[in-house]
């Protein structure tokens, strides 16, 4: 059985440890959302990527839920002392992921072979691929205290602010023009299935499937999607705030209504199993209920295995 | 009385150590060569400005001669393991300077203000100012074994592959259209006394004498150099290799002959103490005769007030 998983960033990394402890690491190819990188300090980071690419290699730091285990911030605390922008964290051997994406870059190689040469570098068997090689930015239309409306990058909203503005619009700049990475499409088409991980549906599966031709590629075989939403609040991140500026409610039902006429199938936490018969009669999915807080690999293999359940 | 002393990397750094030990430190403004700027990483590299800020800021590095002291390798350890370019050096707390100053460059800030920037947070009370704003780069018309030419950017030459290829042509690209950085041809009006810092006469104090306006600004007072040759063999760095190309001999006579028609006094040391009759004779130049080697703040001072007592 061969699989596509489209995925965010921490929520993904921890559920793609459990899929590849339940299916050989190499049947599923993860396609990453990019609309959240950012260049800082002339540097390209994809912080979707290298969190996928972390988790696979389990080099990711799971306390502090970013960036990797036994990091220093040598670079950072300097920047901070020099008076420049500290705001995005940034570990000594994170930097190196960036220098060398960065490097690879202005010598004109794509993103997608860049992710490649640096899932290789850290011996993950499992292909990841960007979204598109073509620059997809999520900008956030805010209104801040007086009424005034301004754009802000998603990592200056979420990362340099908080997430403290209120949003009132969000725009994947560069979508309409952009196309899937090589492989994409390919992928899909080859798949049997296709996993929506337990990412935010707006900013982080949202611009994956507002590239032309990804969404496109799905139907015809099941769907199946991870809430990222438990007892009505989000694990981690900011969907509590960005689902309704989509028109979703802040629920497990509000998550699986982003994958209406795309999901065929779909996981929530046993906490919200009063929602399943909703889900099932208004979204015509099926539903699997269990423990979706991905508390260890074996916690991510059980909820990868109630998604794979539903085939 | 007021000085201009033009800088290249780390041979300066230690004579302004000694220099400002001589003189109040903001009597002095260093021009600093950014021929050999290099972009890496997405980064944007000063290795002269950086090596002057450090030794100014008694941060540098004594023993490896390049970068800061307490340095960690973290990054660059990385994206060696990564397959990225290692061959440049940078230091965890080195990689701060050029995170912010590529940032503050996408920003819009010229070098120099984000020089004087770099200073400030130094606490370094001797203004720095880079030769130029615009670009300026030193590339290097090799010739392989094979006879074939190839262009290379000076710190490819160097540092990328240690200085072994054969040079047949210097050429500082962009000096043409460049212009004096903000207050240089000011602080050159306004000096008393020109230093030029025992550095690499051809790609160190060339570059920025090879800027339109600064050569001009000087004649009309005292220029002393100091010779960075010592018993015909340069300190550290490439002039043996370098002085060649531009038809000077290897010697601290060769070093003065660089500054022919510019200027008025050198310093060398005294084991070439037998050259000082012909510098005086065939180039008309004061000389004075001391052991120029700079090993500790104390020496340097010492080459420094031999400077001044040319005058």
């Amino acid at each position: 059985m061969k699989l596509v998983a489209l995925a965010g960033g921490v929520g993904a990394g921890k559920f793609l440890r459990g899929l590849v402890r339940a299916i050989p690491p190499s049947d599923v190819t993860v396609v990453v959302n990019t609309g959240d990188d950012i260049e800082l300090h002339g540097l390209h980071i994809s912080p979707d990527i290298d969190s996928v690419t972390y988790w696979l290699a389990d080099v990711a730091d799971r306390e502090r839920g970013w960036g990797r285990a036994k990091e220093t911030f040598t670079a950072m605390d300097k920047v901070r002392e020099l008076g420049g922008q500290a705001w995005f964290g940034l570990g000594d051997q994170d930097l190196a992921t960036h220098l060398v994406r960065t490097q690879w870059l202005a010598e004109g190689k794509p993103l997608s072979e860049i992710t490649d040469r640096l899932r290789r570098a850290h011996e993950i068997s499992t292909p990841l691929l960007p979204m598109s090689d073509d620059p997809v930015r999520t900008w956030m239309l805010e209104v801040d205290d007086e009424g005034m409306e301004h754009y802000q990058p998603f990592q200056m909203y979420w990362v340099g602010h908080g997430g403290r503005c209120h949003v009132k619009e969000i725009r994947f700049e560069g979508a309409d023009d952009a196309t899937p990475a090589p492989g994409v499409v390919e992928a899909i088409a080859d798949a049997d299935t296709i996993l929506l991980c337990p990412s935010n549906p707006v900013v982080s599966i949202g611009p994956i499937l507002s590239v032309p031709g990804i969404r496109e590629a799905i139907p015809g075989r099941p769907v199946i999607g991870v809430s990222p939403i438990v007892a009505g609040a989000p694990l981690a991140g900011m969907a509590d705030k960005l689902m309704p500026v989509a028109g979703l409610e802040v629920s497990a039902f509000g998550a699986a209504s982003a994958y209406k006429d795309l999901a065929t199938g779909f996981v929530i936490d046993e906490r919200d199993e009063a929602l399943a018969t909703r889900i099932e009669g208004e979204l015509g999915m099926r539903v699997a209920v269990t423990d979706t807080i991905m508390s260890d690999d074996a916690a991510a293999e059980r909820v990868a295995r109630a998604a794979l359940e539903l085939l």
